[in-house]
């Protein structure tokens, strides 16, 4: 079966086409070709070296001699990446590549202007949503990263002291963003980078990707949502637990334990084959069954308004989805499972894990107790 | 003057000029709009909230209700942001749109196929270059997030001692991950994420985009380079000292003092209205005076083989560029100023900092000593 031949440009931290294609992390865009089942990269003096002692790339070009070609053919005009792909393009005897939907626009006009027929499609490595057994142990440790995050947050909260109604520790009140530097620290400390970390008290928690600011209060739910990126390997964690310190109140516990049967009831339905709107019907149904309602107002969204999961790999959201739309779960897949809950005045809970769709149950990727309320 | 009118599809962790656009963080693509001078965004029931709370969006429309007047515009059709985009066009009576270079490829094809115009520019907001003094003093902070970072490597090399020609430290092998956990904590704490910091030394400095890995060794160059992002701005810092630990050679001496020297050049070279050729000119100039030859092999490349210097702000690397195309620096662009030297055997050398292009001597942006022989 013939391949069909792709083009690539793009850095590897915008990226996560690139990075998977060539296993080789650059900061700035570059070209790169599938031609036949060739991996071909075109690099500068910057990168070469390194690209070509440590990539998965069978032929590294170095840029600049190709640059000065294509000077010398298109002279006195600027050129640049579309020139040399051109020039490449003729070398190599190929007028036509498919590319990613979020190849740059830009360079794609220039390129078809240029002559060659570029063909757009959705997702250009379908292979990249079954991970391997390498890439589900590099989820693992990811998760393993969230863990180490959730625990430090945990031991925060469990230290601290509520003084008229607010956590304090060492004397300060303890806050959304002393919580969040802990947690990225433990996961910085474990070889891992936690960006946008999310640690989020009681209304703010209602919205789901406030990542919190300000004093914590006791009685309230607190939303820590860890998904850092493993720095060896690219891979992500993806974990959240929701905590609350002092007294829950019965609202807050029949919130908590709601949301946790619906995590359960769509760990249950996910399975190779199994439609994702499938799963994430289980969680609305638990919802409905416990009277949650979900309201769509010119303010905002209350109840359970987010898909009930998604992708996870080298991108933190990726396919497949657990969602109202329709996706067949292929075995091999990993996805989060997190339903939750926000009702601002009562508070928001969102339960997250990860898991590799098998074909009976799901094989767990992520480890944390589900112990939430913190005397 | 009327405006272009824009559109925007991008998340604001890969597109800067997303987040200059909207200053608001979203992790998921996301539809914008400029219309005349207004600023336009459509987010779904996740970002809604928190978008029409603090961010500098003067209309923030819900995207499920444009979603489901797509569905029923196309029934049976699968229905995404083209065409939500394509209905909101009709809605403010508009069918054409400058796009960034970068827009997405396919989203472009669909939007053109349902009939807009769309016009991609290498720069959808030039202004981005032209540093406001709240900016400057975010790139300032980012620089004060480097040096502590520097400060960090300094002292581990410091506090190391020398067994058989290996930095040991508290017992153990000093490695580049050591020092580059150090400089990342210390980052942590300051409010900054530094990603894919650089703390290599002997050869592996010769690649200049090598991280480093393994034990370091005494009396070999070091080269710490830190481009952090601040958490709470998007503004970077970028700054480079080299280190050695130890007791440097004559040659690596000769070596530093050279690339210091092209440094301060360079900087002395830098004024509004000037070509940024002419300031990595000055460079190339001190190089060869000083013997310092550049030569590209098959191999690699040896001497001073990348430009003087680049853009700095809500990305690491961005317009004007100081190197061999022309670029004239306009007043309040910000830049550093990083020449280097590379010879495997030798070492690598690169010395960076940031400045403001100013009339006259431009305003250093970054501060930290150049002491760099510890014994």
């Amino acid at each position: 079966m013939a391949r069909t031949d792709l083009l690539l440009y793009a850095d590897t931290a915008r990226s996560a086409d690139m990075l998977y294609f060539g296993r080789f992390n650059a900061p700035d865009p570059f070209i790169a070709f599938r031609l036949g089942s060739k991996k071909i990269a075109v690099l500068n003096a910057l990168e070469f070296g390194r690209a070509r002692k440590a990539s998965g790339f069978d032929v590294v070009l170095p840029l600049e001699p190709w640059l000065q070609k294509a000077r010398r053919r298109h002279p006195g005009a600027k050129v640049g990446a579309a020139e040399v792909i051109a020039l490449l393009a003729r070398h190599y005897r190929r007028s036509s590549f498919t590319i990613a939907d979020d190849f740059p626009a830009g360079l794609c006009d220039r390129l078809r202007a240029l002559g060659l027929k570029l063909t757009p499609v959705a997702s250009l490595f379908p292979e990249r949503e079954i991970k391997t057994p390498a890439e589900a142990a590099a989820l693992r440790e990811g998760n393993r990263c969230s863990a180490l995050g959730l625990a430090a947050a945990e031991a925060l909260l469990r230290k601290s002291k509520i003084k008229a109604g607010q956590l304090v520790l060492d004397g300060r009140p303890l806050t959304s963003e002393r919580l969040r530097t802990a947690i990225e620290t433990a996961c910085l400390e474990a070889g891992a980078l936690s960006i946008d970390t999310i640690a989020a008290g009681g209304d703010q928690a209602c919205d789901p990707h406030e990542r919190g600011h300000g004093p914590l209060r006791a009685n309230e739910l607190i939303i820590v949502d860890i998904f850092p990126r493993v720095t060896a390997t690219g891979y992500h964690g993806d974990m959240t637990r929701t905590f609350l310190k002092g007294r829950a109140s019965e609202a807050q516990r029949n919130l908590v334990a709601a949301v946790r049967t619906a995590q359960l009831a769509a760990l249950d339905a996910v399975r190779a084959g199994v439609n994702g709107r499938h799963v994430h019907r289980q969680c609305l149904d638990v919802f409905e069954r416990h009277g949650y309602e979900t309201k769509h107002t010119s303010k905002g969204s209350v109840g359970f308004f987010h898909g009930t999961g998604h992708g996870l790999g080298l991108e933190v959201h990726e396919a497949p989805r657990l969602s109202a739309v329709d996706c067949i779960l292929k075995k091999g897949a990993v996805v989060t499972v997190e339903p939750g809950l926000y009702y601002p005045g009562l508070g928001g809970c969102r339960i997250e894990d990860v898991v590799q769709v098998t074909d009976r149950k799901p094989r767990m990727l992520s480890s944390f107790h589900y112990e939430w309320e913190l005397r």
